[in-house]
C-alpha cells in the first residue's frame, strides 16, 4: 500500500533493528485519512468467496484499522479485551498473549456471545512481528468453531518470524506493508509490496 | 440521540442501579453504523466557534467514537495510553485516574508531541460517570497550554456526579444521553434528551 509506504517512510521513526514507532499516525496519534483508506484497502483484499460476518481486533491500536474495515463491510467489529473488568461477568474465549514490546504476559478474553460457529471472521491487527497476538485472536475464532477468512495487518515486520508461522499454519495473511529491514535507521519494503 | 437511546433500551443490559452494560455495541463489539451517527452527532455540536484541531480519547473504548468524530471534522485523534510501553520514550503529559470499573488507579500519558499549546481541542469520551476519565483527559489540554472546545460523552450516568463536577468547573459538555436511573433494571433518560 503506496501511501501507508509513504507514510512510514515521512513520519515513522526507526528506534533500533527490531522497533519502528508510528505513534504519529497509527498508535498514539491517528491520522483519520489513512485509517479509512486502510479500511478500504483490508476490505477489498477479500471482496470474494464466503461473506465475513465479524471483524475481529485486540486493544487498543487495532481498533481504528478494525473498524473502518467494519463500515466498509456492514459488519460488526469485535475486540477482545486485554484484562477482565468487573462488568464482564460472561463466559469468555481467553487464550493468552505474550507482548514483545511491553514485556509481558496477558489474557486476551473475548464474549461467547459476540463469535459464533455461524461466524466467518476477519481478523485485524496492527503489527505483525513474532505473531503472538494473531495467533492469541486465531486461537479464539477456533475456540468459537468460527471460520476464519484471513489476517489483515497493517505493518508486518518479515524480518521476524511472525508471518512465516501464520501462514505455515495456513492462514490467509492481507499484510498492507511488508517491512524487510530496520537496519540503518531506514525501513526497507519487499519488493513485492514496491510492485503492488 | 434518539437512535442512541433506542439502542440502550434495546441491547443494553442494566446489571445494578449502578451499571449499564453496553458491551454488544459500544465497548467490546462494535456497530459501525451507530459509530459512524455518533461521529457525526460529535461533530455537529461543535460546529460553531473556533476551529477544534485535535481530538483527544483515551484508550480503548473511547476511540471508536474520537476516530469517527475526527473524520467527521478532517483532524487527528489522539489517544492517551494506560500505561506505558518501552517504545513510549518521549517527555509526556501525566494525568493520573482511577477506574471504579477496574478499581484501579493508572496513569494515562499522551506524548508532548502531540498536544501543543496552538491546539484547540475536543475531548471524547464513552461513559461519564464520576468524572475521573474526563478530568485526568482535561488536565492534560490544560498541562500542554492548549484550549478545550468541550467534552463529547456517549453516554452520560445523570445520577453520579460527574457531569455537574465537569459543567461546575466551566467545560461545556455534550452528551448524546443521559441516563437519570438505572433503577428496577430499566434505563430512564433525562426528559431534555426525549425532546431533542
Amino acid at each position: 500500500m503506496k501511501i501507508l509506504q509513504e507514510k512510514i517512510l515521512q513520519d515513522g521513526i526507526v528506534l533500533s533493528n527490531d522497533v519502528l514507532k508510528v505513534d504519529s499516525f497509527l498508535n498514539h496519534q491517528l491520522d483519520p485519512f489513512l485509517m479509512a483508506e486502510i479500511g478500504k484497502e483490508f476490505a477489498s483484499k477479500v471482496k470474494s468467496g464466503k461473506k465475513i460476518t465479524k471483524i475481529l481486533t485486540i486493544e487498543a491500536s487495532g481498533i481504528a484499522a478494525a473498524l473502518m474495515t467494519g463500515i466498509e463491510l456492514g459488519v460488526p467489529v469485535v475486540f477482545a479485551r486485554k484484562k477482565k473488568s468487573i462488568t464482564m461477568s460472561d463466559q469468555n474465549y481467553v487464550a493468552q498473549v505474550y507482548s514483545f514490546t511491553k514485556q509481558e504476559s496477558s489474557d486476551i478474553t473475548v464474549s461467547k456471545r459476540f463469535i459464533t460457529p455461524e461466524d466467518h471472521v476477519y481478523i485485524i491487527d496492527d503489527f505483525l512481528a513474532r505473531g503472538a497476538a494473531s495467533l492469541g485472536l486465531a486461537s479464539i475464532v477456533e475456540q468459537a468453531g468460527a471460520s476464519l477468512a484471513g489476517i489483515g495487518i497493517i505493518i508486518e515486520k518479515a524480518f521476524q518470524e511472525g508471518g512465516n508461522k501464520l501462514r505455515e499454519a495456513g492462514y490467509p495473511v492481507y499484510s498492507l506493508v511488508r517491512i524487510k529491514s530496520l537496519k540503518n535507521g531506514v525501513a526497507e519494503f519487499m519488493e513485492e509490496e514496491e510492485n503492488e
